[in-house]
């Protein structure tokens, strides 16, 4: 797994900076998380293959979040997609895109699947092979989600010394990484446990954009190796935080805390503050282990 | 009048460059002409006041001539904007503009008049003390306009010493140089024209977005101070122009000749030519008072 991080700002981004945008790398296949304005730009200059991203996850329905989605819809129809593109966002978003389309009379010329969210507790939104998609709500002023994505078991790996030990024809190697038993050459059962080790621990992130710290938040981000977690306020701002329903710094800390997460990657900051650095000392202060969003970063999970 | 360029690039920009938008500042007013993904951003780097904006205008409903306009529109009110906007474009434009506004609940704070141009010939679409703004049809994919400024004529100047000498009381200046005699101390009728000299030229500036040409253009944008023409294409892809309904080097150059303006500025260039002076060569040998766009270039008429 790997983050890009394309914009670390609030609603009214300082200038040369983005809003919320970021890109996981999941099992080689890229998932855009929230589209502000620009984020195609920041897509190309941080040369990420737009042909590569399959998957939009859109959390909710303020422009910062998503007003550079009809412009990368539109640039991945110029620039000839022919891949499906999943999108998944409220039906809010949805509406706005279907406006797009319609008057503007789009051909996109490539298949476009729009789902939309509507739950109120945490749910499986999509699975394959290699990973899995939660959306769960969060607390802002209009219906919102964060999204929590979670590789599978991987493959146990091969330990090729063993296998030619134990006289199996390869043909089985692969059988034996999916924690199949095998008859080798000798016509003897061979457990996979002898021949192989296990595979990469697989790996979890999640988003929390624009929320107030609830508890229940605690539950759906438990334990996973990278925590996103908006910090729009410093601590002195806490009132602020509280009416528009946005984290301070330390709510941020205190739910990566208790979530026992490996690690917090803050964003979202509010434009009045000068130095972003005091992000990091406030969240240090309850939760070392803190990583400011910067455009352009890249942060392996 | 001055222009100030925002971008320079047809529907994919290069990275760092954006498409089409530009600012006209006449007689202390901005005029926001049509608003790409990321207007914005530019306008702040350019250090442009958001809250001069008065009047935004759009040529047409491709995404890289309106795409910036939500952002714009809901950054003027997160800032707090109180004065009114009034913004003229295609009703296609207007429909995605209000589900924008609709389903994302947005409250602007400030007025937001929006003005539907259905026009299949020139009309004047407002008209004030200071200039008239004219919308002209373009042979486009789609409905499209043009647009023309015109400064109204000036005040005339006052000449001091003159008015001194003809011992006129100094709260008739104003209205010499609206071209009304006054009587003066003595009770003589002075003659304006005896007190004054004319004031500064009037200036025009013409824009034209997007467009195939077609003879009747010249007479929308005669004469004009500046004229901005797309040149999406060189002259060896004027098959492709007359397809999308784009114009070619040649096809600008003919228009400003033929329309006798005094400058002509290009832009809307297609991202598949490396070198953007080549468009400058071509047109030069047709029209040689040629200004190429530039990102941030400013342009006094």
């Amino acid at each position: 797994m790997k983050v890009t991080v394309l914009g670390s700002q609030g609603a009214i981004p300082k200038v040369g900076l983005f809003s919320s945008s970021l890109i996981l790398n999941v099992c080689s296949t890229n998932i855009l998380i929230d589209c502000c304005e620009g984020a195609q730009f920041q897509l190309r200059k941080n040369k990420i293959k737009l042909s590569k991203i399959e998957i939009i996850l859109i959390s909710h329905a303020h422009g910062d979040h998503y007003f550079g989605l009809i412009g990368l819809i539109s640039t991945f129809s110029l620039m000839k997609r022919d891949k499906k593109l999943t999108l998944f966002c409220p039906l809010s978003v949805l509406k706005i895109l279907q406006a797009h389309l319609k008057f503007s009379n789009m051909n996109l010329g490539y298949e476009l699947e729009m789902k939309v969210l509507n739950n109120h507790t945490i749910i499986k939104i999509l699975e394959n092979n290699q990973f899995s998609i939660y959306a769960f709500p969060l607390k802002h002023s209009i219906y919102t989600n964060g999204f929590l994505i979670r590789e599978k078991e991987k493959k146990r790996k091969l330990i090729l010394e063993k296998a030619l030990e134990k006289n199996i024809d390869k043909i089985y190697y692969n059988k034996l990484t999916k924690k199949e038993n095998v008859i080798n050459n000798d016509g003897v059962e061979i457990n996979y446990i002898d021949v192989t080790k296990p595979g990469k621990k697989p790996r979890a992130f999640a988003y929390c954009s624009d929320t107030a710290y609830f508890d229940e938040l605690i539950n759906y981000i438990k334990g996973v190796d990278l925590l996103y977690c908006e910090t729009t306020f410093l601590k002195k701002d806490k009132e602020k935080a509280a009416i528009t329903l946005h984290s301070t710094t330390l709510d941020a800390a205190k739910l990566a805390k208790k979530g026992g997460v490996k690690k917090l990657l803050i964003g979202h900051f509010s434009s009045r503050y000068d130095d972003n650095n005091d992000f990091i000392t406030e969240v240090s202060t309850i939760f070392e282990d803190v990583i400011i969003s910067e455009e352009g970063k890249k942060i392996e999970v």
